[in-house]
């Protein structure tokens, strides 16, 4: 069976006007996410800001959320910086905070291919002993995991899960096709906004920002899709695509990034689960101009009256 | 008048077989650019390696630098990492250890605009009292720095200047023509195949990785487009061209990233300036075959008999 | 209700070895598709080589369709080349010669952008009386149709319906949310490999280049996901993701567009519905390795013993 | 000795308000060029909007320009268009028509690679007794001709030269060290801002679309370089880059098409050489704001009082 399946958000990471981490936010937003019904949580993925955080706050981060979840369900900690010997401090620091698995991108900045990012992600395996999940973000590391990768990776054992955040579905099927006599390995996909047909083609997880804002639509969505009932799953997934729709509303005034991150920030400010929604430097956070347009979201989808 | 002219090489980081900078080879590296009369050092730039070191390696990387150069010429420190507060951290190592000012790119990883990139070292400014070189490299940071981003920088006194390496040399004259006002603002290359052309064009400067072979050549190159003797330099360049042969030796066996700094590295150990031509993990070094072709084009050139 | 719903595959164009249109090859292959139950052809699309006919030869094209359908079912006619005047002079050969529907892309070669892609469409519109459909194609027009653009032409009713060949299943989501009140206005799928997933999600049609070599596969594809039988569209959509695994037989000896169709043709001449699998100059032919391996391909999925 | 070289303007193909090319115009325009010193010409390029136009148009463009010029300059022409039999049939219009030269491009829409490419130009070489001139131009076509395709075209002689529109200076450079010992080849650049920088590196030829707005200019440009004179090269190329500065007046309002040629049209109108500024549908024509900043340029350039 597949270590970990359901519907595992990557966690928004709260931050004080200060830049810090929020700590009492940052509680509540995990104890959100368990109301919610979650299976598992993935803290420091592109969601979490990761890659403006440091070694010493990412510990934070990762020691705060296990103590936090107390064992409840799954951690998942992503590892993610340019290069191999820094993956792999990263790698440590999250094993010895007791992450449950570790999540590695392919390296960016330096010009890898795909032979150098098979090797990537063995070193890492070699030298912490948790399980490796890839995760497929072109749109970051501007390198995608291609088929033959992703399986090589699978079928020696490498890796026990990919996270798919690249859009390309297709791939994913084949991936899937090739990986389907693995009885652990698992698939999951980043989409918020096809994730029932991702679940439907036989996915494991999803892994969604928006899951922040609404954990239980997301675990109803997951659920309906478990039972068969394809007609209501795609019915909630067309109302989550209707909160999706956030995540423009700052453009171009501020970039992809802020806006999707800074957008569910804003919507979780809105509901009292954080206390700002500041994004670390140098991206912009959102305006109250943008926060009443949320607001609108916010309750034709149900989550505000 | 600008601070740096000249030629100003991005040092190469040699490596030991257990991947630890090899501190002699690196000593001799850098009396090897400064006897080939090099008018300044830019250590911890792509070509060192930068992202694959960790912030303490970067700090003796520096310091062994400063220590080794005495204040014989400016040394420039790369101050490379995908946020805002990182790079802070990075360029205080960098000042405290003896850098005479930081270089530093687009944000990466991070997808963020032109306005959140014009507040990254506008925040990078304001950290530290060192002079800060905007370093535009679109092919490792996947983000170009328009032609406004880098004018309204050097306008409000935010950087000193620019080390180009986008390859977009049209872009960059009219950035010269921008900032032809400016007397102290300077502009400089990082080509190491059209820098004559861009040298005549009005660059303050050139930052070329195949400098770490053939330190002598560039300055010859330097000197002559300096004299105006724009026929004995275009020929120099083109004997340089045939040396950078060598950076496609290895593909695609390895990447592009190591095939380029992996081949300077090769010829160096053959001309007996390092020990080993070890890349950082997962980079592959070039192998025997590739080194044997590599003699080859150093002996073309008249760097080997 | 719209206009044109169901499987209505882009018809491939049988060759001579002489490059010209193999007719009785061609009335076979209309035949093989109508008695797989397809609900509409579309001739002269990407899988056509519509690009490489002339005004002619396109013209005959059609009118040997039309000819032989003897309207059983609707035939949509490509209308592609670089710019509006060209599109329009297509279209009227179009109209003449018995289309139902023209189907246009975003110019291409010339460099326009999202105003000046809507005027085109409008333009074309006003010069024949046909409904017309968008191509949104970009990897061959390198301009994406955004969700702005089609909505509006949706909406004025310059369009009647798209055919997204995008590959992004997300902004086509949004794209039908946003048109939802339209009762006529339809959207179509071109993928291949998640054709289950996009009708599931609301679209109207699927155009599987695919199709051509097994059209009763994608109707019952078609068919069950109307029966709202997921389980077996699934498992259909699987059996045809192995079938289309022969679009990669021939790379990279040939270039991504003669391995696809290429593909195709070698099928069917193996199927015994075409009599060669050439493929119009420049464009490489599969060979008979290829073949071979095309011809296992066929066993595995159940269409050849 | 190559058999272009000097100044040969892609020339613009004025239209009338109806859309029609405006023939008294168009006379002007050749005139123009031919007073200005320019060494050929080159129709149904880009610039000329050749993808706009269909065979019969083309046609009457090449014969009015052959009437014109009278054999005073070589006229190249560019056939243009998707695929190889549709370049074939354009290269013979051209050929009946007069013209000295053919310029391919690589195909577009359809998805060729290198090898399909290389083809390409081999059958059109086959198929008309002209010479034949590679184009390569990526922002339109989107493949990009490699260093070893065009070499290995000029060496077995299928192309006599290559037009370069690619910005990679670096790579012509390579091309020129590998074709250096075939005396007949040569090399012309489209860059209308760098133009000095290539012709100095020992290119044959220019090509700029902004000839058509200031031909003395490129002309004094080319004899300066020719002359050794690099400074007052280097002076006009800056005085011409100013004038450059049109082509960006009309965007984001316009596509960068459009604003391109868009502009030299509005500014030959001012100059009295053009009756309109009219452009090809889709395109949208500059207003009369934008043609007001382009009479500050024009005068500030000093091509207006």
């Amino acid at each position: 069976m597949p270590l970990f399946t359901g519907v595992i958000p990557p966690v928004v990471t709260p931050l004080t006007a200060a830049f810090e981490v929020d700590r009492p936010s940052f509680t509540r937003v995990i104890d959100h996410l368990l109301e919610g019904g979650v299976h598992g949580l993935f803290v420091l993925g592109s969601t979490s800001e990761v890659v403006f955080h440091d070694e010493a706050v990412r510990r934070r981060i990762i020691e705060h959320a296990v103590e936090q979840v107390r064992g409840r369900v799954p951690i998942l900690v992503g590892v993610i910086d340019p290069t191999t010997e820094r993956v792999i401090a990263h790698a440590k620091t999250a094993q010895s905070a007791g992450a449950d698995a570790i999540v590695v991108t392919a390296p960016f900045y330096a010009r890898t291919n795909q032979s150098e990012t098979i090797d990537h992600f063995r070193y890492i395996r070699e030298a912490v002993d948790l399980p490796v999940i890839a995760y497929d973000i072109p749109v970051c590391v501007h390198t995608k995991l291609e088929r033959r990768t992703t399986v090589t990776l699978a079928r020696e054992g490498t890796i026990v899960g990919v996270k798919d955040s690249s859009g390309d579905d297709g791939n994913l099927r084949f991936v899937m096709a090739d990986t389907a006599d693995l009885a652990d390995f698992f698939v999951m996909t980043g989409s918020e906004i096809v994730a029932d047909s991702v679940v439907n083609m036989g996915a494991h997880g999803i892994v969604p920002g928006l899951g922040n804002v609404d954990p239980h639509g997301y675990v109803r969505l997951w659920n309906l899709c478990q039972a068969g009932d394809f007609v209501a799953a795609r019915r909630e997934q067309e109302r989550l695509c209707r909160l999706f729709e956030m995540v423009w509303v700052s453009l171009p005034r501020t970039s992809a990034g802020s806006a999707g991150v800074g957008a569910f920030k804003t919507a979780m400010r809105r509901l009292g689960i954080i206390d700002t929604n500041v994004m670390a430097r140098p991206q912009r956070s959102l305006n109250d101009e943008e926060a009443a347009i949320i607001d609108g979201i916010l309750r034709q989808t149900g989550l505000l009256d």
